[in-house]
């Protein structure tokens, strides 16, 4: 978040019909990947930014171009006036940080998307912006850096006679945002296996790393729920607009994402639960170690403390004390000591101390 | 859930295309019970899943279609195939786990259901999908696993004259919605006695295992309160749409079942409650005996500590100590021990620590 | 809850066409109030279940059938159906635990109520479900126990010239509607007692059987908020329908009692507030004792444990220790006990502990 | 709250048709207030309630008729009678308590709202009931009590030239409408100013009586917010009305009391979650004070037991102990305890406790 | 908030159709700066108060009017008579603390901002009102103090050919807004520095003080949330209404405002949750240290009270203790308290203290 707020100080200086890149992947690629695809031909692409062709898409193929890294702001901005892109549309795809949302402008659709990734299956939870926007018959892309959710599309492109050749550009745009809804629910398995662990640590003998770590937890749901929320509005928007972008059947397929979100919203729901439970755990542990402490304290100082009086009173060095004459003093002293200890020991036994 | 999850991280390596089954239950039972039956007429048969008819389904009767196990992908789809349900309703049957909905797809309507199971009385609720379809004059059930709910419906079936023989297939349907929601019932039977026996142990002397068993009941509220929720939208949809294959006078038993539900979701909410008040109690248990304990140390160590100074002044081996030469040195150094003490139990006493 | 869950469980077992008595009072009542008046004329009488008229109610008279005790199925079922009620609306009278509820059959209006009890004014709320039945000329009650709120009622229209005998049927409803809803002022009265005492002893020395009071209040103002809150859509359904059985004048009045239950909730949540910040004052308290007992113990502690080791040293029996040959070695060692007994109390006085 | 529902019993005992007063001022002031003007003229008079004219108000006049004090039943009996106000009206205003609201009710307009006083600017906010009457040319209104906020509406109409005389009666009624709502940033202002204390002295050493006042200022709060929330309804219900009642310019001046209610419940709520915060700052500093007392205790403990042990092992008597003998045993002994000592003080000084 | 209050105190004693200020900025600036500029055109004036020139603004360019300070009562009213400006607008133009909201008033809008500054960058965050009037060529805006956050806009009016003078008032009136929120996203990132601060703190020896940084931070994102939330309704009712002042091409990019609202709505809520987390681990780790504490001082006092004991026991005085003539009782008393001392540090061990 901060960083985001850094580089938008920066913009702020600038004036505000400059396009300026705010986030935290500075380094662009430079290559584009461009898929071209009907119903019997396949073509795969990858040329320099430079030598993206100006001209317009070839007819009668859907294209799929794939740009990673928008922080180069010339080459977002010569797209932009190649297909026509409104200027707010521009700078939301370099502005990273949007929340999720859908724009339909008419002869193509703008859909912002949140990638999640958790690289180290145990690590906090990092968010990229994917920017989608679907035109007749083409699907543009835009990743905040390498590396994405997309390769079960790419494979099945690559198959001759796949289903999504058959299908158009509208289809294409709904497999790339299912497999970005896709990839929650393996984040969320990951969240399911980090919270089992500290469903153990928590019942042994937890730590303020515990604490840490199920608030470690706590905020990944949150950073998924602020994913995903909006993506109600923006599928249900997707599936209502009346735009012929997105043909009769495809809206069905999308209207099918509304429902695993709903799934993905449950569990987040549900885990959150029981991320509240662990933390009264935590707390309660806590408190019933420092019971633990307590009681072996108050016992053996309840029972040592008279016993060491009694060996006091006969340490006292009084000239006339009787009892240190008595023949069977010494033992009568133990006699006494030994009493009062049992006497302690059946108290704290009936307290169900000990 | 993360069962669930891991299924579906293996179902994303396959093309969306094929059918893939994403639960936990993934030995498929082979055979399938089907009912037939009208006013007059009844008939009950389990045909092997690969002698299942292939032909239309006879007129003039209700038939029930039961399938236990979900998993034999094949049979699904031959099913699917006979009669005409939509791809993504078989993909909904075949991945357990969805939310309870309702889709009416105009020549049959598509209901997914949660069944929940407490089979030890005592242990975790576990949940089943249930997916039913019921077209004209049929009524197909899908469920994850052998043992089900619907035995009473079974029994008046076979039972000469019974009133459901007199109704069509969406009575029927009707009779087995009623029988999952009227199994919550028992349910929450279960979980009230679950909480009975917490209170008791919670009054007496708690300890984590109690507040595990506490947590325990709260995410079993949760699960049952997820698979009720859907259900308000999933009956009042099922009464208010206009398909014909809803009669008038069934569409008034749906809409009883709304009742039934919100007084379920107000006992939820009441054993939720009451589940935080035992989180309170608990604790307000705990911090007690930790008064208890820390009162018994303070009262020892607060009238020994001053008496052992005494003793430890009157065994110092200074020469010039008047008192030790005293005729009642050591009967004072006693009154002036038993002062002390009493003192200090006087002091306790008007602060009513014992 | 878990009663008529137990009843419902039995239920379960007979068919669905077989009315099953659900609730917890069995022996039902044999004997029905019948108040039978108009302008001029009042009959008040008192018949035998069995010897109920199985005709048509008078003509030209407001007629109330009260019935105390719904588990005499047979005889619900032949009111039902000498006066045309619903099958529905029969089961929903015997299955109490119904919510709130109002439901027009056209010919008749259902509503179900919530009559709540506080028979000692100081234990647990009890409740019991009020099922009227609202017909052209008649008002049918139908209650679990014996014992009502509806006596100002009866007294009313056994007086000549009451303002009841001018009006027809719906305003008897209403009068008898009107009745149980004031009767929660009276309970709520009740509850601030309640908390009017837990107060004080909260702010005294409150122990684990206070706080098992302020859940005991806190579970009774939910009871009381899901008796009342459904009757807020009961009461605009009542004044919203188009059913000739209420007229317009009477149609105000119940707008009336919408007023009155904005006021009982209002009340309740103030009360729920109160009994949260009892909670939080409660723990307070607790902590507060310990303190007191910690500060007791350390400052004991914390000046007797040097004393005693000045004491200790003395008391060696080391063979060349100067002091112990001094002249006012005894004195000079009271001395060194006495200022440091001063410097503690000071450094104590100066925390603000003594 | 309470004392309303005592009365509430009482009014229970008699017929519903019977006026019954139900509030706390049971005493109710004989003299009626009454203001007559118009642009040229003024007259302000002082009735005995027994003398209040019979015959309609005079035309061409706005008139201000004021009653302290609603418990003389017959009265509000004989001007309703006189107005043609409606029986409900009549009931509302002699049952104090009820909610904020506005009724129209044709020829007049009935609004019921909330005074609140502070009247030693610390205590309990109390609040009283005014009920306001605003017909074609007179504005009614009625208090429970002696002493309003009205003074300075007062005040304007006996100015000559007024901006009020210039206006009709709803500007009159918006007048004390707004005079009510003002009040309350009076309230509002003192209730910031007791945070601002509870500030101070939860920051220093808080007891349970700091708690008690937080608790109070919550309480207080939650008092505002329930007089002011239904104002929203009222104010926006007298804006929407077509009553010819109210023109078109006074229309306007009542939606600003909009923005003002809407200004005092964000300090409502601010001041909500400061109390909050206060509690957690509360809790918080009891647990410091406790470990500081257990610190002291600690270290004095710590380091003295094993001093104690050791003057206690030469304290022994056995004949063969050589270093009794020694002619720097007694050193040695002072070295060894001053070297405990020390080591004790530098672990305590690394774990910084001291 | 009490500041506010207390001016209005004051203001209650004056007649409401005198216009007072209410606020905390009493010395009003008695310069105005007016900018005036078209496409090829741009000029800057700073006249005295007494000398705003009183005719109409010149045609053919788009006025700012800018105002710091409001308390000149009679400036405001001036200029409200000068351009028509109804006298509720200006009351809200000096009643400084209004919620954030947007009036038309046909000829005119009227719009209400919070400015947010945090001047130290660490300390309380503290609001501004402005108040913007947008008319057909010109924009006024109102401020309470000196400095803003209007300077870009400033700085680009200077520049030749921007792209502010190619438009008119209104998307002059949008870019002050835009600055205006643009400036939360400075404020909030200064606030997740404060949260990464705290973050370390809380981690290592928080203490009160901490906790008092925690609520600073939750009340200051109360305060931010309190600026914007009602922007919400602003904007779109900017975006939507129907008034000729403001030009389809500007309604876009006020429509883009919202996006940015929800961005922040987004990072306040995150902020929350995670202040929320610190305070549960602040107190999870005064907890543990208390834990700390307790467990030094049992280990400590469980070892060494027995062993005192042993040489309390060989400490006394009786005539016959045989022990004490053993050749070996020295050594043999060594032995036991050794023992003892190895027992409990290997009990300690085992339950993992040490």
């Amino acid at each position: 978040m901060s960083r985001h707020m850094k580089s938008r100080r920066r913009a702020l200086q600038s004036p505000p019909e400059a396009l300026v890149y705010i986030g935290s992947n500075p380094n662009a690629n430079e290559m584009i990947d461009v898929f071209s695809y009907n119903k019997g031909h396949f073509e795969e692409t990858q040329v320099h930014a430079d030598q993206f062709p100006s001209g317009p898409l070839p007819r009668g193929h859907v294209t799929w171009v794939n740009v990673d890294g928008v922080s180069d702001v010339n080459l977002i901005r010569r797209i932009g006036a190649q297909f026509g892109f409104h200027e707010l549309v521009l700078e939301d795809i370099v502005h990273t940080g949007q929340r999720p949302k859908m724009e339909d402008h008419g002869s193509y659709i703008y859909c912002v998307l949140r990638m999640l990734y958790n690289k180290d299956h145990d690590d906090h939870i990092e968010s990229e912006q994917v920017s989608l926007l679907l035109t007749q018959d083409a699907v543009f892309t835009f990743q905040e850096a390498q590396g994405d959710v997309f390769d079960p599309v790419r494979k099945r492109l690559r198959e001759k006679n796949s289903h999504l050749a058959e299908h158009g550009a509208d289809y294409l745009a709904y497999s790339l945002i299912d497999m970005i809804i896709d990839n929650y629910y393996l984040i969320l398995e990951d969240i399911g296996d980090r919270i089992e662990r500290l469903e153990e640590e928590v019942s042994g003998r937890p730590d303020p790393e515990t604490l840490k770590n199920i608030h470690g937890v706590r905020s990944d749901l949150i950073h998924i729920r602020k994913a995903i929320w909006p993506l109600r509005e923006l599928t249900s928007d997707l599936q209502r607009c009346d735009s012929p972008l997105i043909r009769r059947e495809t809206s069905r397929f999308i209207g099918n994402l509304r429902d695993h979100m709903l799934q993905i919203m449950d569990a987040v729901e549900t885990f959150r639960d029981t991320t509240g439970g662990l933390l009264d755990i935590y707390i309660s542990q806590i408190s019933f170690h420092m019971n633990e402490i307590m009681k072996t304290l108050t016992i053996t100082a309840t029972i040592f403390i008279p016993l060491t009086f009694v060996a006091g009173v006969y340490g006292m060095n009084f000239r006339h004390m009787p009892e240190l004459d008595w023949r069977w003093g010494y033992a009568m002293s133990w006699a006494i000591m030994s009493g009062i200890a049992l006497f302690m020991l059946l108290l704290f036994r009936r307290k169900k101390w000990i």
